[in-house]
């Protein structure tokens, strides 16, 4: 990256850090406000919006984008009016600045409390989804922390639009523009800037595909929060009751399989397979799921195709679903450790001590025992919104909502005291 | 690096990593008496510890080490006696593992549980300090994790003799002995190999100077807890009563000015300078500190020397203490802003309304009013041991006890529930 990028990109670092100073000390009533005045601006500038996404859409037909990515990508009036919903919404949550979360007195009388703080700036790398780019806006400005974006370049207009639309409405609630930062006009220097800008980028959350997430923690020097990608199991115990398999095991493959919290591999004890397979199996087909199994499952059932060893490792993001047939409990763990992404874990058994066991030694965001692996999701865990779902141990772990985005400080109040 | 060495050092990360299994389900008894096991064992071997630490002190003093490096690299009677003790003390703290930190009934009726468990892997890259390699050997066990070590290669067969007497406490306890590795044989090739392991050491924590930490920040691509320097402030406000002042500022520097807590820059606002400094600067002088004033403080102190930009920036680790005058209270945060290494920052005032705002304006670790820096401190916080002092603003901010050594996971138990 050349020099001047570099000055550039540091220099809007730099007053979004300034700009975080005086957004980190607004009231709740304030950041409620503000984020209310970026639902009407988005309200408000909607044809602008919608424009600047028509160029975006045009580039990609060009580019022959597939259909997936182009819905992704399309902002029409009502999704735009989703959005500053959902920004609305965020705006009613609870503040999670300031709250005590520890108080103590020193044996001389100091008085210690431990409180929680906005990060400064957050940052976020993620993919062609502008409503990423109103979302983690509204989460960051909420706990009160300036924000620094990089979008996909397929959504660069539209982000461009959705950007200018919030700094007027900060600019509107007297507060600093500049705590909405963008790199998009840098391309990857911009991005690579981001993971480098040691005391500038106070955390950095990528979103999006394993493969960025996976370069985004290799290469950063900020902290990073992972929110990773969802190799999920569900083992089907000896004593796992019919129902329970077959309604949690279709819930979770093919309520949304496009999602991380959906299962990719179902593993079943042995002494249960003939009679769990075959109707557990029929469902998931009935649901259109493709089973990928190991010979023990294609001997129960027929349309299963034959699973590979890359299947283990893989999420699936589709109906595709692999199976397989474990001697045990022990062995379902063994496997779990192996190929877990440690993000959602769950087991089907009527066994409270495997269900308990399962609990303590599955290492994992989300541990389950008889439930849906769909639960992990920030929504239903009455977060009232979610920033992403932690795989990593640091900071966060599991869904994430507004209080993972705020870090602590410790506050000491004295008169005139020394240490002895 | 080559092959063999990665394939080795991995192999010994692979067993820290089953160990840790076992060891993070252990109970809290079992904890303790682990630790009392690695007490007496430490005791038993004292000889063989010694002899071991000979041979370093004697490579030592042929390299020419420094009087303060030998002092802090020499084990005798009464120092592995400390360390024992020390050991004890940790046996004897709370739990950090198994704490319930949320619970919550999903409308469905699914329950959630918050609970606090072990990372797994917790490893460390210190200097030529072998108390740490006991020490931190001793949190890990009793936060239920297994350990990884690299120490300084200066303190190697030292290191080599207290892992050993460890590893043989935890056989005798029938507990998995590669709950502690070291990988101080393959020099820095294991360091390089450590910060890299991703999937095998679940969190880093360097600890020792500056550049070590920032090299173990930078290179690593496993998830670290920076322990900083602390270039740390103190603000004589207007109103600041002047025995307070001198008080504080004598026993923030004079009484142990090579801790990461004591203050290195007094600013001064310039409405007391006159009243303040020449009292201040006395005790100090008197306390044996070199005062590094700026021309407004040399017009009041003939024994101050000139100070320079650098010093500024700079975390003595000693008696000096640069000192500024500052135009006001606005002047001095701004400062604080630039040079601070977001440790420790205190103000002396007899003014509440400074006090609150210097408490919620600066960004640091712990922010004082009116008590001396010395303060920041696990034990003095009430924490009963310390990990380190965290300058960072994920997980962990400030001094770090057990608790701080523990992730969470969510737990999910329903009876075949799943998401409408």
């Amino acid at each position: 990256m050349t020099t001047a990028v570099a000055t550039d990109v540091s220099e809007r670092l730099r007053a979004a850090k300034r700009a975080s100073r005086s957004i980190g000390l607004l009231d709740d009533a304030a950041k409620t406000a503000l984020l209310d005045g970026i639902a009407d601006a988005l309200i408000a500038d909607t044809a602008r919006i919608v424009a600047a996404n028509r160029d975006d859409l045009e580039r990609g037909d060009a580019a022959g984008i597939s259909a997936g990515l182009r819905d992704r990508l399309l902002l029409d009036d009502g999704r735009i009016a989703a959005l500053a919903s959902a920004v609305r919404d965020v705006a009613r949550l609870p503040d999670p600045v300031g709250r005590v979360l520890d108080e103590r007195e020193l044996p001389g009388g100091v008085r210690l409390q431990k409180v929680s703080v906005p990060f400064g700036v957050v940052a976020s790398i993620y993919e062609a989804r502008p409503n990423v780019t109103v979302d983690i806006t509204a989460l960051a400005l909420r706990s009160g922390n300036a924000v620094a974006l990089r979008g996909g370049s397929a959504a660069q207009s539209t982000n461009g639009a959705l950007i200018a639309s919030m700094r007027k409405a900060l600019d509107r609630a007297g507060v600093d523009a500049d705590g909405i930062q963008t790199v998009d006009d840098f391309g990857r220097d911009g991005a690579r800037f981001l993971m480098r800008a040691r005391g500038l980028v106070d955390v950095l959350v990528p979103r999006g595909s394993a493969q960025l997430i996976e370069t985004v923690v290799t290469e950063s020097t900020v902290p990073v929060i992972e929110t990773g990608a969802g190799v999920v199991h569900i083992v089907l115990d000896e004593s796992a009751p019919l129902d329970w398999a077959r309604d949690i095991v279709v819930n979770a493959k093919a309520q949304r399989p496009s999602v991380c919290n959906a299962v990719e591999t179902v593993l079943v004890v042995r002494s249960a397979a003939d009679r769990l397979i075959p109707p557990v199996s029929e469902a998931l087909v009935e649901a259109g799921v493709i089973i990928h199994g190991d010979d023990a499952v294609r001997r129960l059932v027929p349309e299963a195709v034959e699973a590979t060893e890359d299947d283990w490792a893989t999420e699936h993001m589709s109906l595709d679903l692999s199976m397989r047939v474990v001697d045990d409990l022990d062995e379902a763990l063994e496997h779990i450790r192996r190929y877990s992404t440690m993000h959602t874990e769950a087991i089907v058994t009527a066994d409270d001590a495997h269900a308990e066991r399962f609990l303590a030694e599955v290492d994992a965001a989300v541990v389950m025992a008889n439930a849906s692996t769909r639960f992990t999701d920030g929504g239903e865990f009455g977060f009232g919104a979610e920033v992403g779902i932690s795989t990593q141990k640091l900071h966060a772990r599991g869904p994430m909502g507004l209080p993972e985005l705020t870090s602590t400080k410790w506050l000491a109040r004295g008169a005139g005291h020394t240490r002895a």
